[in-house]
């Protein structure tokens, strides 16, 4: 729902192909096709770019939480309604395709809710790009990570994963990830620093919202913040880095959330967080 | 050999300063001077330099491993034949030199082909680099890699070290391993990423070619692709890294390959890939 | 002390607001106000930044050593005297404030000495900081490192903490330590990267001393120059930070360290460097 001053809100968000619920303010976007381990569709990826691009509007969405129904996170784009279209594409329906699926993680990496990826079983292809592509990932001992998409024919370069993926696990095993489109394991992921956690199956959406719950209690201004910066300074240089932190920082000095973290502390209180 | 269309064949290729084996369209390049640990020489740089710059053009080569005869990986530059002559030369020739050898560097990060160091026993100075600038390594737990340049008072950005390492291991292991040239045992390398897997001696070379003969039979357009775009976006802003996928990934999708792993996955057979 | 070619020498600076000592060339400068566990003031933060400014300068450190006194490292940007006051000024004085600080880390960055940090007991705020900005990290197992920026409304982007922890310890999981602030143990920053070791309590200051000796009897215009690769080649693309290297190590082979080695190797010796 839209609002005179332009902000939007969420909670009430209908979604049509997988499910959304807003609770305390932590938004839990569920893939829900189980029966095909929660593949994505032309129609899915596209209201799910629509709608990471609404987040930076929505005053009552604070964090996010990604996750995929009974067991499985995402099998990546479906064969038969992806794969087998995209073969009898032209090159500018293609590109058109490729644009679309790297807008929606433009998209998640400019919405200032941080991402929490909640990851069991499946997570394979354009899935483990969108588990690649949010701030944090909690896994389970049992989750299969591949960024198959050599299997299919095509590169590792696909939505980011060059970049990204580096960033997280080291260029030597990125390489080796995006070459062979082998299944990263729940304990390689988490000793290679792709998961933040490994928890039990039936905890793990719980511990997800949990955690997502703690950033949108705290100054969320200031996490949006960080999540901006960590995008912004991807490629500069260091000295320039700090130059961007001091404005940003001061930015967030001149907050009420850091006055009343101050103030709380001086009262041996608990800050009470309010995200201005 | 040279084809009328300009491409070439480099099955045949006579190596002079190694070893130069191609087998499963699988190059196999020994360094082969074990009595000395398969030190580098000037001829021996310039000669590895022009096998890599052909490899863009070579149709019979799909995966390169790289190796060192009898136990030892390579004790890099040859104190007597190269430290000595440096020591000898002026500026211009110094640069000429280390232009050389960064050459190589650049070589292989521009060739097609996905490169696989087997690494063990002695891996030093500059065949640290090597195996640090090849896509994958494998390693052994006797095996001992050393950025040694510190050793003989030189710095560590040699070849591209300061910035290839702290991407493969993270930025504090590579100052120390660049400050101190400390031996890094094969234990630390995988667990930091460097090793992509740690081999039985014996069964180091068969598994990399293994690997290298998998990745020769696999979409090797598509991967060609992922190399390019792993180097190409190493200074990229993330949502130009993501567009530059987008273009690259249409590539990929307007290939057979990308056919040939549909219609396998719909007749339920593996893809046979052809590289195009 | 200043002398007529322009150089300094600090072994008899005097520090107001820290300990300072020269030893063997190796500086070691002890945060010292173990009552509140060596938090920064105003007045520290200038005087570190100045000092660090005037150590390109200084013929008579090689090596510098970070630590604090009685078992702590630092508690980082003291609550009363500074949290406090930064709540109470204005937009220009606060960017005022985030760029000094900032400008410390430059410094630490520019200088041409290794740093490296002994870190026991709480690390925290700009105390992580400080040690995040050294080239290397020895810990103890009952270290605690926290960039809790968030616990006090602000964002995890302060001097650099979104460009250097991820290359440090990997992207997903400097996003957790930024985004929550919580304690990173020794044993986790061990793993991760982020200590390249971890010392008894005891043996702590005296295994950084050791370390940064080591360093100081080495190569150190080569020290030097790696130091600055490894800063300016933070954004360089792959093919330009090879050649770059090309330069620098151009340079070091002109050095009579470089001399000194090969002819200690001939002589079947161990070399001794001058650092020219």
């Amino acid at each position: 729902m839209k609002r005179p001053d332009g902000s939007l809100t969420l909670a009430d968000y209908s979604a049509r192909h997988f499910l959304w619920q807003v609770e305390d303010r932590v938004a839990t976007l569920t893939l829900n096709r189980p029966e095909r381990k929660n593949p994505l569709t032309f129609e899915s990826y596209a209201e799910l770019r629509d709608l990471f691009r609404a987040l930076p509007y929505a005053s009552d969405v604070r964090a996010v939480v990604l996750t995929g129904a009974q067991g499985n996170f995402s099998s990546g784009g479906d064969v038969y309604e992806i794969i087998g279209p995209l073969t009898q594409m032209k090159t500018p329906e293609l590109l058109a395709f490729t644009r679309m699926t790297g807008d929606l993680v433009k998209a998640m990496r400019a919405c200032p809710q941080p991402i929490i990826s909640a990851v069991d079983g499946v997570c394979a292809g354009a899935g483990a790009i969108l588990a690649m592509a949010s701030d944090l990932r909690f896994g389970t001992a049992r989750s299969k990570t591949a960024f198959l998409f050599a299997r299919v024919g095509l590169a590792g370069c696909d939505m980011g994963a060059c970049a990204m993926l580096p960033r997280i696990v080291g260029q030597g095993r990125a390489a080796e990830l995006l070459y062979t489109g082998r299944a990263m394991s729940g304990e390689e992921g988490l000793a290679w620093g792709f998961f933040n956690r490994l928890c039990e199956p039936e905890a793990l959406l719980e511990e997800a919202q949990a955690f997502a719950r703690e950033l949108a209690q705290g100054p969320t201004f200031a996490h949006a913040m960080t999540k901006r910066m960590l995008h912004q300074e991807w490629s500069m240089g260091l000295d320039e880095a700090i130059e961007a932190e001091a404005q940003a920082q001061a930015l967030c000095m001149a907050t009420q959330d850091f006055r009343r973290a101050y103030q709380a502390f001086v009262a041996k209180e608990k800050p009470v967080f309010q995200g201005d």
